[in-house]
Parts: C-alpha cells; structure tokens; sequence
C-alpha cells in the first residue's frame, strides 16, 4: 500500500510530499500553554490535533521525537512586550511564589492531557529551564548585528534583517503595512522601530522572576524560548513545527526571523497550523464571559453547559472537523458528537461477537485503503471518521443478517479498526471506566430479584443468587434496612 | 487540643518542637528521584514518608510550600565525581537525548506517585533548568575563598571549610577518618584532596548535556543542585530538608557546606531521614538481583513476587513501620499489609451502615487523642495504624451488636477515619475502582437468573429483569449464543 503523506505547509500555502530531513527520524516541535490558568478547549484543539499527527506518524513506523513546551516565564499581557509577565502577575494576585503557579497549572494541564487521552510528548521542556542557551542565542544574533541592546534590554531588528530577509514570509504581513499601523505605544520608545521585538527585558525592582545576563538581570522575551529549545533538542533543521493559528504573527514570524539570524539558515521544513475554536460563533475569551475550561466541560458545570461532556466526546467533537477548519462549539454540536462515538464505540463491541460468512457483500480492503488515503491527505480525519462510520453501518448490517462477511475481512476490519479508531484517532471506550455506579446499580438489581424470591418464598432461588454472588466474592447480608453488600474479606 | 508536633532532627540526634522559622508557612525541601530508570521501592519510601509529613502538617492548618528535585543531570555513576552522568549514560545505551531518557522517567515516576496517592508537590524543580543558578552560588563560593578552579573544573576545599565549620556533623564523620580511608582514585589528582568535591565539572567532548560558565563548557556537581534550588525556591532558611538516609553522607553534608559557604548561616532547621528497605533482609540493588520495580509490584511480574501488590498494599505496607526504622519485604509481610488494608477499608463501609444507641461503650474522644498524638510524635504512622484498628474493633463489634455507641459519637468515629486514614495517611478504597470485571462478572449473574427464568417459563420474571435493566440503560439481547448485553445508545 502506499502511504505517501501530503501536508498543507503554512509556509508554502499548499499541500507538499512529507518527507523528512533524516528519515526514518522526524523531529516536531509544537508550541505548549502558558501555565498560568485552567486548560479550555483552545488548549484542546492542538494538543488533540498534533496528538493524532504524532500517533499517524508513528504508526507509519517513523521515528518521531515530539518536543511541546510549557511557558512559564517571558509571556507579557501585552504581546507588544510591554505589561505584566502572566504568571508573575497571577502569582502576585494569588500571593504565590510564581514558579508555584507555573507548577500547579502544568499539573492541571497534564491531567487534562492523559484525560484527553494525549500522548506524552518526548521532551516537555520548560522557558525558565533553558535560560542559558536563551542568552546563548541571543549573543549569536547580536554578534550578526540583527539584535541591539538598550539600557540592559535587547531586541531583535525587523527592519535590518528585513533588507536580507522575508519578514512576514509565514504570515503573509507585509513590513510597510505593520510600520505604518503600529502605533509607538508608551514605553515602546526604546525600539528603533515598532515592529522590533524583545530578545531580553531588564526586570523591574519589583519582577521576581530575573536572571543574569551580560545585559541585565532580566528575562528572556517570549518568542526566543522556542527558537532556543526548538534547536537544542531537534537540531538546526526540523521537520515539523505546529501551534494554533493565532501564534502565526508575530510568535512564529518571529521564530523564524530568530533562527535565521542565529542558525544562517531557516529551521523548519513545514509549518503546521491548527485553526481556532468559536463558541456559538464568537470568539472564545475570559473578557468575553464565554470562557469554558476543560474541567468545566467533565463536570458540566459552566451555565454555558447543558450537560457534562466526557473527554472523549470533546476529543470526538475535535475531531470531526479538519484540523485546519474554524469548529463552532455548541451544546448541540457536542450532543451529537457523544452520540456519534457511542455508536462508533457500540460497533466496537457488537464486532466482536460477528459471525463469518462464506462471502462478504462488503469490500473492506478498499474500506481500509480509504482510510488511509483520508489520513494521508494533511490528517483529515473527518473523511477518516466518515468512513469509519461506514464499518459501522457494515458491522450493524452484518450483525442483523442483512449482510455477509468472510473471516478474513472480519480479521481485516477487526483491525481496521483499531488501528483507526484505536491506534490513530486515540479513542478509548470510556462508557464502563467512567461509570463507577454501574455495580451498585447493578448490585440492586440482583438484590431487587433476591428480595422477590424471599418473598415469594422461592428460597431456591435466591439462594443461589447469594451463592454465585460468593462465587465472585460478594457478600450479602440482611439487615433490619434490607440487605447490604461488600466485597469479600 | 493540643497539637505540639514533635519531630527528630537529624542533625542534634534528638526530638525537637517543631516550630516554623515562620509560621504558619513551613518551607520543606526533599531529595526527589535521578530519572535513569524505574521507581521502585526505595523511591516509594521517601515519597510516602514525606506525603504523610506534607499532609500532616497541611492538616495542622501550616501553609506548606513542598519543593521536590527531579535530578536530570550532573548524577555520576560514582558519588566520588568521577564516571559517566546517569541519565547520559542511558541515553547512550538506548541511542536517544538525555532529555527524552529524563522526561521519561520523570513521566513514569509521576504515574507511580499517582497511583501510590502520594500528593504532587507544590515546586518539581528539575535541575538542568537551574543552571545559572548554581554557577551563581559557585561565584559565591569561590569568592569567599572555599572553591578553587582547576583545568575548567570548580571544587570544594573540605579542608579549608572545616578550619571555621564542622564538616560531618549531620552525617558524624569525622573528617580525619574520611582523609585517612579515602584512596587517591585515578581521576582524581585535580582535587587538593580527597574528600573535597565537585561544584563543576569540565565537560569531556563526547559529553553531551554541557552549559557554558566561566570556567569551561560543562556541568555542575551533583550536590550543588539541591543547595541552589532550595535556595531559591524556599529562603536562604528554611524549615524541612528531608531525604533517604543514604543522602546523609556525602549529598547532604555537602549541601550543609555550600549553603553555609555561600549564605554565611546554616539553612535548615529540621533534618528528616527515612530509613532504608531491604529485600529479605539484604540490601536492593540492581547488581544484586533483588531488584523490583514499583510496577513490577502493581503487575506481579517478578519472580520474587508471589502475586502482585496493589499501590495501596505497598502505602500501607511501608505506614506500616514508622519511617526511621528499617523496613524488610518480604511476600508474607506484604500478604500481611493487604489484609490488614482490606480489614480496614471493610470497617470504614460497614460504619456508613452502623447504627447509635444512647450510650457508647468506648471512648472516641479518647481514641482520636491518641490518634493525634501518635502523629504528633514524630510522625508515628505504625502506632497511629494500631488506633485504627482499635477503631476497627469497635465498629465490628457495634455491627455485631455486642458493643455500642452514641451518634455523636459515631460522628466522631467517622471523622476520626476520614482524617487520619484517608486525608493523613492518604489511604484510599480501591476494591471497586481496581475492578474493571464486575460489571461483567455481575451481569453474568444476572443473565444466569433470567435464563433460569426462562427455562422455568417464569415469564414474569424475566422480563421484569429486562426492564430493570432497562431502566439503568442496559439493553440485553439474546443471540443464538445466549443474552448479550450492552450499554444503550
């Protein structure tokens, strides 16, 4: 079969052959979260999309090292360099040591990650982590004379590097139009020009978070901590870098005008972007009160919610639309998509009990190509979910006597679908895990029936319940109350 | 009540009041995990004994800020600064970055302190992200004269340090021994002697996790990590160091020696140390094949397990002994620790069933002092157990009708058992959760009912089973092989 994987490259704007730099090794860098607040669905979106990206690339047999960084230092309010540094300040209302916040949401994230049945990336290097090899770089770009220092801060020069350079190359900006609709805002003063970006920030007296540096005690700016970790772990040249399509302009513009200057030469073969999330049409955002966070979501408890939604439907919901599409977020979106993965998920066990034919009236080998084809095509996994769904309708159809299949395509579809649904798209059943009640309930049924018995003085009868009953070591004892239950001793 | 916390210093030999340098926040800082390789018991210890002590104190209302290391770099094969970095050295042998090697393991070690309940701590600091720190506290050290440079390597001149401080007082070495028993080893003519140690090492040219400093491209000693980042993270002073007590000599005496070099003032106030396990009474290695792995436990896949151990039988196991004492496995002990668990976790469900009377034939109040006081004695987890299990005996025999108790008291009791056995000592019922089978081994049950029913031609109660379970969303349906059932789409 042949599986040759196409990608839409940001960088180009079209689909390109994927073929890594040093095959069968793939190196992708994606940008992680800012660990100052509870992950949302925004946070959802690239984990799950570059998840399924790594998982397909994997199943291909490559050999993927899969860096994501946690941002816990250099991240201002204002992407403008200017403001509060997001954790400092969160840890300042929280009266916090910062790196606490920093650590307390990284947990909380990587619980929602392993929810979300996300795969651990190989490295998960943090900002604050890597300081040196920040300063490190920033030297190479002054030494270049692409970056200038004033008054213990550095910045990167758009404009000079621009006469070499592309700037806005990823983005599609063009440099005269940013220079003429950036306003000097105040403090900017210290930038030759607005569209420069700061490589270190001298810290305030009152910043907590600050470090050494030929320059000042300060930090880093946030666009340098992934251009630094993204070299130090994955080499001059990579294969894949991927993030939300928000971070396009000035984050990975700025990455690339970083790398370049410092490396001599562009750091990423394809640019991977993963679109963003609305909420019944707007855009999602905490000023906009239409904020929901993932826990929200599990709980179902946010007045946006009807209901709660498990991870696995959010994962689901994700899925269902190509990553590079806008998704809507809606309570109906989401009902349907429960539905539509508890019907994938109940074909999931029906197979198991099918019986073979001597022919099939389905081609499952062509059902297995096109699902290939569907994730081969940039990880469009709509296509793949829609055909997954026409297993499904094989599966029901065959287990209603509607239709046949031989052995053989019952072992191929077996497997189709769990490398699909399973392997590729990370989908578990979550129906019996997530239902811890489901031994009392059922529990109450048994002793429902026991009770009956009793009282229809059938002894024969629930005697044996309460012998199969201690067959699986279940002890039941009446009570004045009626009768209790437990596991045995 | 009174809740005088009494804890044995290491460092005077003797049990001290514990009292915060400023209360209410306690400062406690513990020796995490090298993240080469498995966790296994001898990781388990510390991170329960200091859970218990972090939870303890959490309790008595003390706002604790818990940093716990994760040491990815900078931990020699040989404690006497020479061979090869742990973590280097397994990623040489499995061909992958240090870093993946690291986060790994860090991931693994994570999960086995999940599933061991241990609460995660309020800082993981890991300590190649704190390079600048610790070439920082190595400035220091030099400039008051107690650290010397050699060919691009910094150490630490014992010697010199104990002329006006004593080296050795937390371990009781004493220096003139050490001197006289330490050999010369290859490798080691940098040193002026041999007890002095490394604050940086040069970094040999296939080494590959390097920084640069002022003395050379390498890397910092492995003690100095933990002086540096509790430093930051938790005061030049602070209340708790804790640790396994092979650390004491020579990681912990020499974290005493930079911190005092560098601050000028000691920085800890209490010393804890948990004692070692042994495997049937030999000491666990892996060079002596006696090595079991945390999940090793949980799966029963080792040769020296007779079956496997749940997460909450090797907690008990090792709360079983007070933590300075010496902790031997062995299968019986652990058999014996799983069913005193069991006896525990019965009696917390049976007392939700337990029924008042207008007089109690025990003591709770004095009952729940004792509890307190045996925690209160440093942390006396083995005697506060034995208290729970006179708990345990009244709950039976109140259950049984020869003993009785008042509500308020049972109120009491409840409460004594949710404090001290599920916040405190962190334990948690994990018969049902642990058992995926019982939904199915239930519906068996139940489906054996209802085909008896049917063979009886007992119509009425057969579909009376159906709808029972129709209504708690359980369809069944009856194949040519029998009743399937299935959650309801």
């Amino acid at each position: 079969m042949d599986h040759q994987l196409v990608v839409y490259n940001t960088l180009s704007r079209k689909k390109e052959n994927f073929e890594p730099i040093n095959s069968p090794f793939v190196g992708m860098y994606v940008c992680g979260p800012t660990v100052y607040g509870d992950g949302h669905l925004g946070h959802a979106r690239p984990a799950i999309t570059f998840d399924i990206i790594f998982r397909y690339l994997q199943f291909l047999d490559y050999k993927v090292r899969y860096v994501r960084n946690i941002t816990d230092v250099g991240h201002l309010e204002n992407d403008a360099d200017e403001g509060e540094d997001k954790i400092s300040k969160k840890a300042r209302l929280d009266q916090l040591e910062p790196m606490e916040i920093a650590q307390y949401y990284s947990d909380r994230y990587h619980e929602n990650m392993d929810q979300l049945n996300c795969l651990k990336p190989s490295i998960e290097p943090r900002a604050s982590g890597h300081i040196i090899e920040q300063i490190e770089m920033i030297k190479k770009i002054i030494e270049v004379g692409l970056g200038y220092e004033v008054d213990g801060s550095v910045y990167f020069d758009v404009i000079k590097y621009s006469k070499t350079h592309e700037y806005g190359k990823l983005s599609g900006r063009v440099l005269e139009d940013l220079l003429s609709n950036t306003r000097d805002l105040d403090g900017q003063s210290e930038k030759r020009n607005p569209t420069d970006f700061a490589l270190w920030k001298k810290a305030q007296p009152e910043h907590i978070m600050r470090w050494p540096s030929p320059w000042s005690d300060g930090f880093p700016g946030w666009h340098l901590e992934c251009s630094a970790m993204s070299t130090k772990y994955l080499g001059e040249q990579f294969d894949i870098h991927g993030g939300g399509m928000d971070l396009l302009f000035p984050h990975h513009e700025c990455e690339i005008a970083q790398s370049t200057a410092c490396n001599g030469k562009e750091s990423v073969k394809y640019w991977l972007h993963n679109n963003m999330i609305t909420i019944n049409g707007q855009k999602m955002g905490k000023s906009l009160g239409n904020f929901i966070t993932l826990s929200d979501f599990f709980s179902g408890e946010n007045k946006l919610l009807e209901q709660a939604y498990s991870p696995m439907t959010i994962r689901f919901f994700i899925l269902q639309a190509h990553y590079r599409s806008t998704l809507d977020f809606s309570n109906e979106a989401l009902q349907s998509a429960e539905k539509g993965l508890k019907r994938l998920m109940t074909a999931m066990d029906t197979i198991v009990n099918l019986k073979s034919s001597e022919t099939s009236t389905s081609n499952i080998k062509e059902l297995e190509k096109k699902c290939y084809d569907a994730m081969n095509d940039d990880f469009n996994s709509p296509i793949l979910i829609a055909h997954l769904f026409e297993g499904v309708r094989i599966i029901n159809s065959v287990n209603d006597g509607k239709e046949s299949i031989t052995a053989e395509d019952l072992t191929l579809l077996k497997k189709l679908f769990n490398d699909f649904a399973i392997s590729i798209l990370g989908l578990k059943n979550e129906s019996l895990k997530n239902n811890n009640d489901l031994p009392d309930k059922l529990m109450e049924v048994i002793l429902n029936l026991r009770q009956t018995a009793k009282t229809n003085k059938d002894y024969a009868t629930s005697d044996k319940i309460r012998d199969e009953l201690k067959n699986i070591n279940i002890v039941i004892k009446d009570t004045k109350d009626g009768a209790v239950w437990s596991e045995e001793n």
